[in-house]
């Protein structure tokens, strides 16, 4: 496949695996700098999307931004019904926060993120992601370091997003890692028929012993874990999302009454995922089944 | 993430598209010919899986060639119901006939390959794939071009398996390209009640006018069509396949009767998809249901 036309010759370059490399063409550097957390890069890729980098992984594309955040957010707040208070761990470029907002019902939405500049570095140079969000009345930021904010805050919510990318996290100085004593701190937060949900990466499709040892610490604290993924061309992977909660999660909400909620509570028309999908996302393959026992 | 304890350096390279790359390690090369028709080369990856790579496209892996041939076969299997007389163009490592010969109600299979070299090969070097099916005595072997076999054959088939790959064939000499021709002399070889399956690579996230018009050579010719999806880490890729058929194909088939089905009919246990995994299948992202249509 020729690349005659590329506008560069710059490639970033990740390991997927060990033996896996994946590269992608950037026609245009739109921003690199090294905040007080970690270094941020926000570029302009070959497909002209544009992408936000943290610590050399990249973060979310324009171009398919709704394939990962429609299931992330819409899949648990599916689950609570009514969703009106929520907390977001980790701004990102504000992709989370625009899915909440287009719940009728979300009366409040609380940010922390600890490092401002990926705030103001995204809503200047990609601020289709955030569409104004951070500027939304019904969002306020803390600027604190998540684990610090868990355990001073007193409110109570009905689903928490926990937005920050595991790997980045394991790559910089950030606090946050997720361990039970975190987890309980979240758990407390979350009022009845609340839920918790994040990203858990590509899940390993042969018996993976360290990452049932991960997902028995999800285990440990909350009483029911369901596995949903989906395909994100811009991370080259599929990525699992897992949905956690205090009590027995309901295996697969009867798709007329999603139909319903969605059509009551979206103010926009989602892209990704409508109540079918939703469905198909609740029924993985036989690994990923075995994993949510 | 350091491959310090590699086997090999020898990086396999595909382009994903103009601005994306996907290099894989290859720790061991066990086969590498030129056959009358194509390059053949079967090699050990740095996971410990084998895998099967025509003119330097992989094609398939020991690691996950569940998670692409149990959707590939059994979808069109579960449509059909009671499938007895099947036939798969393109031999390839043999997983195609594998997974068919699972089927209790199977009777004859007739597999078209007019690369020998290829069965061979597979045969001696990853002969896990076909599970000994070359030699099954339901199974017969026609080495012919596809597009020869299909106009001259009188049987009729209850499903067609097409199973050769279109980057491959792009790149090689072989026949056999996709058009309404064959298209329709396909479809004049299917029972009442038969279906085609094929795969088409992954489907554009965005509106495309090229997919959308060889979408519409396969709705010219079949009354109804069905996309289904299923990540293969091997290929990097989200995999899609087309299910064709000349009635209106059922939406999805009630999990009951397909727990029931599958229950009756297969001699192996699945290790990819049982019924909620075709569920899953049958209900794809929003962009998917809107190129079914």
């Amino acid at each position: 496949m020729p690349i005659e036309k590329a506008s560069s010759n710059i490639w970033l370059t990740e390991y997927l695996s060990e033996g896996e490399i994946y590269q992608y063409l950037i026609s245009k550097i739109l921003l690199q700098e090294q905040s007080d957390y970690q270094n941020i890069c926000i570029v302009e890729l070959e497909n002209k999307s544009k992408a936000l980098i943290l610590n050399n992984v990249l973060q979310s594309s324009t171009a398919d931004s709704h394939m990962y955040y429609e299931p992330f957010i819409h899949v648990p707040f599916i689950h609570n019904q009514n969703p009106e208070n929520i907390l977001i761990l980790g701004a990102g470029d504000g992709s989370s926060a625009r899915e909440a907002l287009k719940w009728k019902c979300v009366k409040k939405i609380k940010i922390v993120e600890i490092d401002k500049a990926v705030i103001t570095s995204c809503m200047a140079h990609i601020p289709e992601m955030s569409k104004g969000c951070f500027k939304n009345s019904k969002v306020k930021i803390d600027y604190l370091d998540a684990r610090i904010f868990i355990k001073q805050d007193e409110q109570k919510y009905d689903v928490i997003i926990y937005d920050l990318n595991l790997k980045t996290l394991e790559k910089s100085n950030l606090l946050g890692r997720i361990d039970k004593e975190f987890l309980l701190d979240c758990q407390s937060l979350l009022k009845k028929n609340g839920y918790m949900c994040l990203e858990i990466g590509e899940v390993p499709y042969q018996r993976n012993e360290l990452f049932l040892s991960k997902l028995n610490v999800f285990k440990s604290v909350f009483r029911s874990l369901k596995i949903f993924s989906s395909w994100v061309p811009s991370r080259c992977k599929n990525i699992s999302f897992v949905l956690l909660s205090k009590d027995k999660i309901i295996e697969t909400i009867p798709i007329y009454d999603v139909n319903l909620l969605l059509e009551k509570q979206l103010l926009d028309e989602p892209s990704f995922l409508n109540a079918r999908t939703y469905i198909g996302l609740m029924n993985p393959a036989i690994f990923i089944q075995d994993y949510e026992k």
